[in-house]
C-alpha cells in the first residue's frame, strides 16, 4: 500500500493537497449506533485550524466539515463515513516564486526524488493541511472512546527551551500555546512572537495522557501499543522523536528505580508510561513528542533549485512560528485512532 | 491481525515462546536469486546470542538456525523462507517459584489481563528470545541491502549514564558492550559488572546509522519512513523512546539552526537525520533509541501475586544486567526489514 | 478492516450510499506521471450510468466525476487520487413505503442483522450505486494498463437463457445489452422488455477477456491471480459464481483433454483460462460470471417486516430488468484493479 | 505482500515445498483458552493425507503434525500457534528427468516466468502438499467454530461426469471418493480406476455446506462473505470455478423464481446460498467448486523444455487420478478459516 491508509479495524484513508480543491477522509469500521454530528467534529477542527491567535498563521481555512456518508439520522450506520473539507483560502500563486527551489526543512526535495514529478503549490501532500483529515477522523474515534470512558488530552510541555513547571489541566485550552502551565505560557508567547518578528521559528515538546484505558490492550511482538502510538506520532510531519513514561531518562536509571512495583492499589510508579510488553497496564498512558521548529522562516537560507543551481530562499507567506499549539489536537486525534483500533482488535481476539 | 506479522512486501511472521520447543519466522516477499546460506545468517544470530561475555547472560542457547524452505541450491527462490531455532537450554522449572507472581517491569501482569490465561515459563511470548526470529529474518534483508550497497550499523552510545565521546566504528564489535568509544566501553563494563554484583541493572542508548539509502524511500502521510522505523524500534521489548537526527534537542532549536540547508554538494547539516517529510533525503539515516534497564534483577521488589496478595519477589536466574550489547543486532535487523520493505514499495509505486 | 478497502499496492477505498449526498473513492498507489483527465474517466462512468437504453433504469444520475486530488497539470502525482460523484437524482421518499419491510433478494434483512441499524433509503451501502466508485477507480487502472499494452474487455454472453453464438467484438458497445453477438442481442432485448412488462427480471452470464498480460503475474498460495479475480468479481452485488477457462466443464473432462499442451508457438489450447498455479501464462485470461436476476421486481412477493409480521411487497421504482449490460463496465473495472495491482506486486517482488 | 498470508484476524502464514525438509503454518489471532491438542488436528490431516485408498496416491507422507508454540497445558494462549510437518517421503531424484521440461497443466512454466529461477523438485511451492498446512490451520478454526455451534461439511458431488443423486451425509466419509451418494460413489471409483489404468485422470465437483452461521457475518463492498470464500476456494490449486446457491443456473432464472421469499419461519428457498449482499442470511451457506482433472498423467503430452525445444513428456510417479476426495478436507479447512475470521471481524465492528 502507498501509505495513506491507517489502522487495522478502525481504518482511515486520507487524501488531499494544501492547494487543491479539498482534503478528506474515509473512516471505515466505525461501531454502528454511535451518536455523532458535524458540530461535534467541528469542535476539534476548530482547535486545529489556523488563525486562532497571534502565535498561529493568519490563514483563513474555515475547515468546515461535510459528512457525506455513514451517518443517518444522527447515528453511525457501520458503513464508511466520508468527511470532506473544501479548501477555501488557497493562494497557489503565492508559491510561484518558490516553485523551482527546495525550501530547507520541507519535503520539496524528497518528493521530487521520490515521484519524479512535483506539485509545487504549498507543500502539496506534505502540507500540514493533511492533518485536518486526521483530526476529523480522530473526532469519531474520540466519540467512541468517550462512550468507553477513555479520555485523551495533549498539551504543550516545552517551547523554545521554556518548560512548564506545573500541570494545570484546566488552563490548557485557555492559553494560545496550549501549555499546561499558564505562567510558562506567557513566556512562551513572548518567545514565539519575538522569533516571528525576526523571521525565525522554534520547536517544542508536546505531552499526551490517555486515561482509563483498561489493562490488556495492545499486541505482543510487532503491534505493541507503544509501537503503534510511536508510528502514529512520527507520521505527523514535524515530529522528530517520542518517549514513553521515563523515556530517554530510563537510559540512565537502574532497574531497581525504573521497575514499577505494585501493591494492592496498583502500580506504585509509572515509569513505563502505562505500557509494559506492548500492552496497557491500566495506568495512565503518557508519552512526549519532540516537535521541530517550523521550517518556513523568512530569514534567508542557502538551497538549490531544480536546475541544480545554488540559490538563496526566504519562505514568505503565512506560517506558524511554532507549531506546538496546533499539533496538540493532531496528537490527540492520532492517539484516539490507535486506542479505538486496539479496543476493536482486542474484541476480535477474544471473540 | 494479531501483531505477529510485520512489513508490507518484505513480510515476516514470527512465533515462539522462550521455553517452548522452538522460535521461528517465515519471511515472504524475498527477491528471488539472492545468494544466501545458513552461515551468513548464523553470524547475526551469534551477535545476539546470550553468553558472549561477562556482561551478557550465561545461558547457552546456541541459536543454531535451520532453513526449511525458500532457498534452493544456495539461492532464494522467491517463495517463503522459513527459519527455525530449536530451544535447547530451556529450564521451565526455574520459573516455577515465580509462576504466580507478577515480576515488576515484565509483561506478566499485562499478558494475564489481555489473554486471561498465562504461560508462566520464562516470559513466554514476551521474552527477548522472540527477537532471535527477527534477527534471522533481518539477516536476509541485510543480504539484499548489501546487494543494493546499503549498510546498517548500530552501537551502544551510552550506558548507565556513561556516554561515548568518540565514534570509532572499527572498535564496536571489539568491546563487549558494542560501544563506539573503546575507552567509554571500559567504564561501561565496570559499571555493568558492579550493578550486576549488587543485583541491579542499567539502561542505555543505542544509535543506528543507515548509509547509502537513496533519496526517495518512504511514504507520505502514515507510512513515513521515520514512522515505520519508530514502530519497528518500539516493537523491541526494552525500547522506551526514539529520536531522529537532532531529535529532542530540536525542541529547543530555532528554524534557522535546525533546517538543513543545501549547496551543490548536498545537505550542509543533517539535523533531520536523513528523513524529511517521511522520505529519505539521501543523507545518512540516524536515530537513537532509549533502552530501559533490564527488568529482571535479584534485589527484592514489591509486587502482587495472581491471588491478589502483596508479596516480595527476586528475579533470580540468568539475565543480562544491561541489554544494550545484545539489542544492537536486533535494532539493525529491524532497520534492515524496514528499509528493504520500502525499496520494494518504491518499486511497486513506480512500476 | 471493514471491507471498503481493496488492493495491496494499487489500493482503493470507497464510500457512499445510494441516497446520501455522494459516493466516491480514494485511489492510492498510482504510478506518478500517468496522463489522465476527468473526460477519460467519464467515458467509463457513462457506460455504467443508468438510463442508457430501454433495458436500463431511467434514473438520471449523471455520474459526473470530480477529481479532488492527486492529479496536477494533467498528470498523476503519485499521491492519493480522490474522485467524488454527487448524487443528484435521489428520491429517498420513494422508499418510505418499503422502509419497514425486507425486499426479497435485497440486503435489507442481512444489513439489519449485521448492524442492528438500517439506512432504509434505497439499498444504502448495498446499492449498485456503490459500483460507480469502482468504475472511476478502475478507469485509472485501465489507463495505466493501456500504457502497458494490456486490454480488458467484458460483454454479455447469455441473458435469460439466450446465449451468444458468435464473438463479434466490434458489436459489443453497439447493442444495448453489450452482447458479443448482435443477433442474439436482438432476442435478449425482446426477452428483457417482455419480462419488464410483466414485472419480472432475468439474469445472465458475462464473460471477460484480459489480453497481453505477461506470463508471471499472480502469487502462489493465497493470492493467486484467479483467486484475487474471483474475490473481485464476487464482491460485485449480483454475481453468484465465476469460472476460469473451461471452468465447470473441466469437472467432466479428462486430464489428457484439459491440460494445455505447448509447442514453440505457445499453448495449444487455453482450458486454464490464462492462469496456471495462480500465475498468468501469457495467454488470454478468460473468465465468466453468473449474474442473478435483478431482485427488484414489481410483481408481488411474500416477505417479513421489521416488526416480525408477514406481508406482501412490490418493489416499484426505477430498476434494471437485467443488470448485465451495466455490470459489464464494473467487471472490467474490477479486473483492471486486480491486474494493475499485480503488476506492482511483481515489481516489488523482483526489486 | 507476497501471497502466503491469509485472513484479517484469524491470520495464517504458510511455507514449504513438497520436497524440502518441511511444510508448516503460523496461526495468529486465535482466541485464547480453546482446548486443542495434536490429535484433534491429526484427524483432519489424516483425511487429506495421500495413500488412503485405491483412488489416491500411494505416497506415504504421514503428515504427523508438531505444535511448536501457542498451546500450553492443552489450551491456546492467544499467541501464534506454529505447526510443523516434516517431509518424510521425499524423492527429489524422481523428478530429475523432468527438471528441464514444463509439465502441461502444472505451474512449472509460470513459476519460471515469474521468478526467473526454479525449484524443480516436485512442484515446489505449487505442490498440493502446500495444502497440508492449510488443513492444520483450518483444524484450529474448526475447533473454535465447533464451540460456536457452526459445522462445515464438504463432499464430492460429481466425478468424471457421474453425479450424486442423493444426499446421504452419513455415507460421505465411508466411501473412498467422499461422495454424498454411496451408489454413485461405486461408479465413481470404477471410473477413476479405469482412467488411472490408461494413464489419464478426471475432474469433479465438490460441494460445501456451512451450518449455523448467524445472520450478519460478512462485509459490504469488497470483503463480502461470498467474495472471501471465493478467493479462499480459488486459492486451492486445482479449483477452476465456484458458484453459490443456484449459481450459474441463476443466469437463466427470473427474479420471481430466484428471490428467496420469507415468512415467519424464515426464508422459503435458498437460491442465494445463504449470503445476500455479501452478508450471511442465517440460512445454510452452500457453494460448489469445479475441480480440474489431475494434471499429472502418464500418457504422453507435447510440451517445451527450458532450452526452448519441443519435446514429449509423461508424468510418471505417484499421483491422484482424481483429486476430489483429498480436496474435500482442504475446502472445509479454507471455509473454516474464512468463517472464523468473519466472526472476529464482526466482533471488532460491534465492539
Amino acid at each position: 500500500m502507498a501509505g495513506s491508509v491507517f489502522g487495522e479495524h478502525f481504518k482511515i484513508s486520507t487524501f488531499g493537497e494544501s492547494h487543491g480543491p479539498a482534503v478528506g477522509v474515509i473512516v471505515d469500521g466505525v461501531t454502528p449506533g454511535i451518536e455523532i454530528d458535524e458540530s461535534y467534529i467541528q469542535v476539534q477542527m476548530d482547535r486545529r485550524k489556523p488563525g486562532q491567535s497571534s502565535v498561529t498563521t493568519p490563514r483563513k481555512e474555515y475547515d468546515k466539515i461535510h459528512i457525506l456518508s455513514g451517518v443517518f439520522e444522527g447515528k453511525t450506520t457501520g458503513v464508511p463515513i466520508a468527511i470532506m473539507l473544501y479548501n477555501t483560502d488557497m493562494r497557489p500563486e503565492a508559491y510561484s516564486d518558490i516553485q523551482n527551489s527546495f525550501r530547507p526543512g520541507h519535503a520539496d526535495y524528497t518528493y521530487l526524488q521520490k515521484y519524479g514529478i512535483r506539485d509545487h503549490r504549498g507543500s502539496g501532500r506534505a502540507s500540514g493541511r493533511e492533518t485536518a483529515a486526521r483530526v476529523a477522523a480522530g473526532a469519531i474515534a474520540r466519540k467512541s472512546l468517550e462512550n468507553r470512558g477513555v479520555s485523551v488530552v495533549a498539551y504543550t510541555k516545552e517551547v523554545g527551551g521554556i518548560a512548564c513547571k506545573t500541570f494545570d489541566e484546566a488552563s490548557i485550552e485557555k492559553n494560545p500555546v496550549r501549555a499546561c502551565d499558564p505562567e510558562a505560557a506567557i513566556e512562551m508567547v513572548k518567545k514565539i512572537e519575538h522569533l516571528s518578528s525576526i523571521g525565525d521559528s522554534c520547536g517544542g515538546i508536546v505531552e499526551c495522557r490517555i486515561r482509563n484505558v483498561p489493562a490488556g490492550l495492545g499486541e505482543p511482538a510487532f503491534d505493541k501499543l507503544d509501537a503503534e502510538l510511536a508510528k502514529a506520532m512520527l507520521s505527523i510531519g514535524a515530529v522528530k522523536g517520542i518517549e514513553f513514561g521515563a523515556g530517554f531518562a530510563a537510559a540512565a536509571m537502574q532497574g531497581s528505580e525504573h521497575n514499577d512495583q505494585m501493591d494492592k492499589s496498583g502500580f506504585l510508579t509509572n515509569n513505563a508510561g502505562g505500557i509494559i510488553g506492548g500492552i496497557s497496564t491500566g495506568a495512565e498512558i503518557v508519552f512526549r513528542i519532540a516537535v521541530k521548529p517550523t521550517s518556513s522562516i523568512s530569514s534567508p537560507q542557502r538551497t538549490m533549485n531544480i536546475f541544480g543551481e545554488e540559490c538563496e530562499i526566504r519562505t514568505e507567506g503565512r506560517h506558524d512560528p511554532c507549531i506546538c499549539p496546533r499539533i496538540v489536537p493532531v496528537v490527540e486525534a492520532m492517539a484516539c485512532l490507535v486506542i479505538e483500533d486496539h479496543f476493536k482488535r482486542q474484541a476480535a481476539l477474544m471473540a
